[in-house]
């Protein structure tokens, strides 16, 4: 069956294919937080009880192709709603999301990838507490786009900012996502089998030591479309900091180093969707890495730190230590993959 | 200047597209809520600081075309977003806005409609403290989806439950957006030159009612996308109850219903979007009509009840009163326009 132009008129048919993608894969439990409401009243919005330090996301996800190697769109939406969650130190509660979907597109498809979005959210005992569904005529649309908002509370906020001294971690190989990404648009999945996407959610293994070392995690970011690069030049833009990373420190796979090496692509501008980055105090540095390994991060370790130079040319600036001890400078630009996350 | 896949990067050239096309107009106080954070730091995620009663919603907004007689899909995405939240009883405190653009696109272009947005936003002092930008090729998207999430403090929360005696009132003319957008698609806008779109937020006639009558008020929706139609069936399918309203009594300008009678479409299906129905305890009902003509709601007025009849062919319809005394039943069925709201 494919979505038509009626899938999108809000009436019986709407709610028909709702109750089908989303709804049918909801248990009772998961339409609502707290003492609030949710998808179990099918209105517009949600209302999510009495409650404090609540912290919000959002973003679009899109991607070509809709499926690749380690997931989908819809993994992607819900994976990247619960990880931006996590790095500002929130555990996610619920979500809403916003589906918008081309005429024409095989509503199997559609359902699949929701699913996978759902299956994510259910693991984890996250609700979805209400959302959207729009179709757009072929001409407009080719494929789907999900928005998701996420809904999480935290005990203690990140708020990314980095302090001189701070250490610089990465919780895993880097590269993986944009990596299997650009070789699916280039087709060239046949030759680099070995090539996945990292997607997955870092609750149970970023999340609690976030939790545990509270204010000693000065910063906290997933580095998704830009890579490192654009992470780390965030945090040091506009300060008179510096950012020192060392090229050789920081964790990648073989397999995904040869295929961006052959193409020129440098590794810190691609995009992760399973890793994390973080600036910490460094009396905890050590020991952080040493429970994100314990909590199944076994590649977790220290890449950088942040430093003062005199020398205000360095000031705001990402320097990266090459493999032959000379020092270059990381631009916050990316590599500009269409719909890479 | 056009959008370029750059402008999709995540590093430097979307965060100077986010300062021209978003930042630059918030002001600082606009940025954060409460003691919490927002587009103040840029990151992915806003914290809102402590608070009960939080209500949230989220919509996709695209509409073709872009700019309309009345505002554009600016207006309707930062109108739609306050109006989710004024049904719902909700004081609209904050937003956070995902933004996806074609490749291509005149940045001027979106700047307007972006401005549109910001300035609906300001002049209720409503933050915006997160959101997205994301860059579609061209042959994937023609124009531009805005997603609105929105965060709203309520006294008295309306949960959508009618029940049997209640009033059905409408708050202003219906059906004026929808056919606004109808003759702009069908290339009529000189012939129909008194059609202009109804999109307005409802904070200053509705929500003081709301707030005042507080559990007077057993649902209250703004029938955009399907109209009248779609609203009054949502609320009794699935139940044994029965919405029963006067088409002679329900408010339309001459010159919608002109339009609109000459096109064979029921004004019931098409979108408003200033315009919200209630359902209301009838010992209050009058005095509600009269709270929300002396705010400026000066066609609000009652035009059905909830009834209970014995004959279960009726439970859950809506059914409508013709001008001659008849009865028919109103079909959850919208006027399938592509990309009204």
């Amino acid at each position: 069956m494919r979505i038509g132009i009626e899938h999108g008129s809000g009436g019986i048919e709407t709610w028909n294919l709702l109750e089908k993608l989303v709804l049918s894969k909801l248990p009772p439990h998961l339409r609502k937080v707290l003492d609030g409401f949710g998808t179990d009243v099918l209105d517009d919005g949600a209302y999510l009880g009495s409650s404090t330090k609540i912290v919000l996301t959002m973003d679009s996800y899109t991607v070509n192709p809709l499926r690749f190697p380690g997931g989908s769109l819809g993994t992607l939406a819900a994976c990247g709603t619960i990880n931006d969650l996590v790095v500002m130190g929130a555990r996610p509660l619920a979500a809403m999301d916003s589906i918008v979907v081309a005429e024409g597109m095989e509503i199997d498809e559609v359902d699949t990838i929701v699913k996978d979005m759902i299956d994510v959210f259910a693991r984890y005992g996250i609700a979805l507490i209400g959302g959207d569904l729009k179709v757009m005529p072929r001409n407009s649309l080719d494929s789907m786009i999900i928005t998701v908002a996420g809904i999480g509370v935290a005990k203690h906020v990140v708020r990314d900012s980095v302090r001189e001294g701070d250490k610089i971690i990465v919780t895993g190989p880097i590269a993986e996502h944009g990596a299997v990404i650009l070789a699916a648009q280039l087709g060239m999945l046949d030759q680099v089998k070995d090539l996945r996407s990292d997607v997955k959610p870092l609750i149970d293994t970023l999340l609690p030591v976030i939790e545990e070392y509270g204010s000693y995690v000065h910063a906290a970011r997933d580095p998704t479309r830009g890579g490192l690069a654009v992470t780390l030049n965030e945090w040091v833009r506009g300060t008179d900091l510096t950012i020192v990373i060392d090229r050789s420190a920081i964790p990648i796979r073989e397999e995904v180093k040869n295929f961006l090496d052959a193409l020129g692509i440098d590794p810190l501008t691609v995009a992760c969707e399973g890793v994390a980055v973080l600036a910490v105090d460094p009396r905890v540095a050590e020991e952080i890495v040493e429970e994100l390994r314990k909590r199944g991060e076994r590649m977790a370790t220290i890449v950088g730190e942040v430093k003062k130079f005199s020398n205000p040319v360095a000031h705001g600036k990402v320097v990266a230590i090459t493999e032959v001890g000379g020092r270059t400078i990381v631009e916050p630009r990316a590599l500009n993959l269409p719909r890479i996350c």
